[in-house]
């Protein structure tokens, strides 16, 4: 969908004219009712569920959206009975309008001069895309992570347009810890000489050492160390070939785990734009909805007027279970209809994308009772 | 103290001749029954206690050793009674041989092609040391975090020469997730252009970039997510200038954390040589004494003879309780003498070097009852 009223944006800037990528799955309904609205994290795009078919239309392998689990027919968020809208948000890498792209204004590929985009601005962004498809308000608006935080930032953006929230291993804010992380990742991406000041595209180069090094911190942090005991603990690469000793080397692979960290940061490299990873990682640092109450979060919330379900995992070390539970105690200040799930799993942050039935269960129970 | 005769290492690999830079604190008694050996962990060196004067004899400012909060003059490992020797490891930039100095094989700066030195052969090392200082029996060694895990190797290594241990926020060996952040730390170093293969010297530069990374890497895991929320949480930078908002960019820094991190980073990458830092993250990946038992902690230490003081701090994620618990379970299932201690602190890994009073009261107590 093209855009092309100019959008302001958090930090004053504006984006003249602007592209959003998306997709819907199922109906709108006559009372154009049953809209949901999936707000993706920060290595997602507008492609939220189903597959792909290629021309011959044949199933393309490993086209699944990324929260296939969870939506499609007959699935805890059903198709059959709402109709899902999967937005890519600005600043990506995967369809709307990004850093690899144009500027109406300059003629040249924005780079580093793709202004700072927040969670706010997305929002925004989205509502303008749910004005253009006909819908005033939202059954649901749904998210985990990142996405959980636009969820949020819905309720308190446009309080009337969003019946239902669910919010899924998310935070009210980023803890010191994970600024820190965002920032590490950050500066390893800066510092790759071939980053050039985040105009590498006119030199030919990608900055691809430093994206491997943000992405290998990230999976760290996406994974318990429980999962990661389980899945590679101490065992080395070459383990499936009977005993045998260490190779004694600090450059080479030794243990799975590397070999998995190593191989995560190459895929991510040759598909994930840098200044896309800088723009999201910032979003994330900036989000902060009681900021502007002092601090007090159930102040925050005082302007909300959405029904939600929190969703939070024991072992998430990055969105831990007590900063959901800060979240539904906002709410409770402010007498809203809260339900609250602490699932127990040993995924980690990653468990929001996997398809524990617990989860899964919890999630179809809510949409079962959301009206239409 | 210079040693020539060869050291054959785990890996099979030798070093010819090397020089191990040491300290001591305090008189040997007549019976050579009152050393104490502490061994250092990645970061620090020999000078474990103590200040340095300069040349008209004045105190250097912050030249404290690196646990001088605990050994001293009337300290809890009192320099008075105990004498006390700080020994700098192999591989190190602090003194001893390591990849800075030249091969005497070669005449060649070592770089990249100083052998992988592990737990075990720095504990060989140090035992030619006591050897030397016609010291044949320690009245303990002790060490924290990579230190602990060379205290734990004595006790299997030597294990008539070693009365006491005292291994202080250890493990015994490293998690999966452990061994994953060093190999990112690793990585960063690696795949710096101006790591020229180990060989930087050679070209007169230094991989900067990779050892700001990794430092920045290794203080977010020293912390616990408490104490950085209560020393910078979202504080932003500019904070004492009045309220004011973001600055909204991706590359200024804009929260404190985000400062503390750049500045640590800027500060190691002065004075810590990148190929040291392979080789003691190795050390640690490698360590795991368990192993050539089929993973039977407890029979790996049916050999040793010493008594134990173990201590952990309960926001420790990188060392943390569990993991010396599990000493303290193999230890008892060999009838071992142990005291364990986990105290309550908020500063996660980096407690092990503060001066928390229930801590240095369990070490004074500890080390009270060791008789000479």
């Amino acid at each position: 969908m093209h855009f092309e009223a100019p959008l302001l944006l958090s930090s004053g800037a504006s984006i003249r004219a602007y592209d959003l990528s998306y997709e819907t799955y199922g109906q709108l309904n006559a009372e154009r009712s049953n809209a949901v609205l999936v707000c993706h994290a920060l290595n997602a795009s507008h492609h939220v569920a189903g597959v792909y078919q290629d021309a011959q239309g044949q199933t393309i392998a490993r086209s699944e959206g990324w929260w296939d689990t969870l939506i499609g027919p007959g699935k805890p968020l059903d198709t059959n009975r709402f109709f899902v809208i999967g937005v890519n948000n600005l600043g990506s890498c995967f369809g709307s309008t990004g850093p690899m792209h144009r500027s109406p204004e300059t003629g040249e590929i924005y780079g580093a001069d793709f202004p700072v985009v927040t969670v706010e601005d997305w929002v925004q962004a989205q509502a303008r895309l749910l004005d253009r498809l006909g819908i005033d308000q939202l059954a649901a608006v749904m998210g985990g992570s990142l996405g959980g935080m636009q969820a949020l930032s819905w309720t308190l953006q446009y309080p009337e347009r969003v019946r239902h929230a669910v919010v899924v291993a998310s935070a009210p804010n980023l803890t010191a810890e994970n600024i820190a992380f965002n920032e590490v990742a950050r500066r390893a991406i800066v510092t790759d000489p071939d980053f050039h000041g985040g105009h590498f595209y006119r030199h030919g180069v990608l900055p691809k050492r430093g994206l491997r090094i943000a992405r290998m911190i990230g999976h760290i942090t996406y994974l318990s160390d429980d999962v990661m005991n389980e899945k590679f603990g101490r065992q080395l690469r070459d383990a499936a070939l009977a005993v045998r000793d260490y190779k004694y080397s600090t450059q080479d692979i030794e243990f799975q785990i590397e070999s998995y960290l190593r191989h995560q940061g190459d895929k991510f490299a040759e598909y994930f734009d840098a200044n896309t990873y800088l723009l999201i990682t910032r979003a994330l640092d900036y989000f902060d909805p009681a900021r502007a109450h002092g601090g007090d979060l159930a102040r925050a919330f005082a302007m909300a007027r959405a029904r939600f379900l929190l969703v939070s995992f024991t072992t998430d070390w990055r969105f831990s279970p007590a900063r959901s539970r800060e979240l539904v105690k906002a709410l409770l200040d402010n007498q809203r209809d809260v339900s609250y799930a602490e699932i127990n799993a040993p995924h980690g942050h990653d468990a929001f994308l996997l398809d524990d039935p617990r989860y899964l269960g919890v999630v179809r129970s809510y949409f079962e009772r959301v009206t239409l």
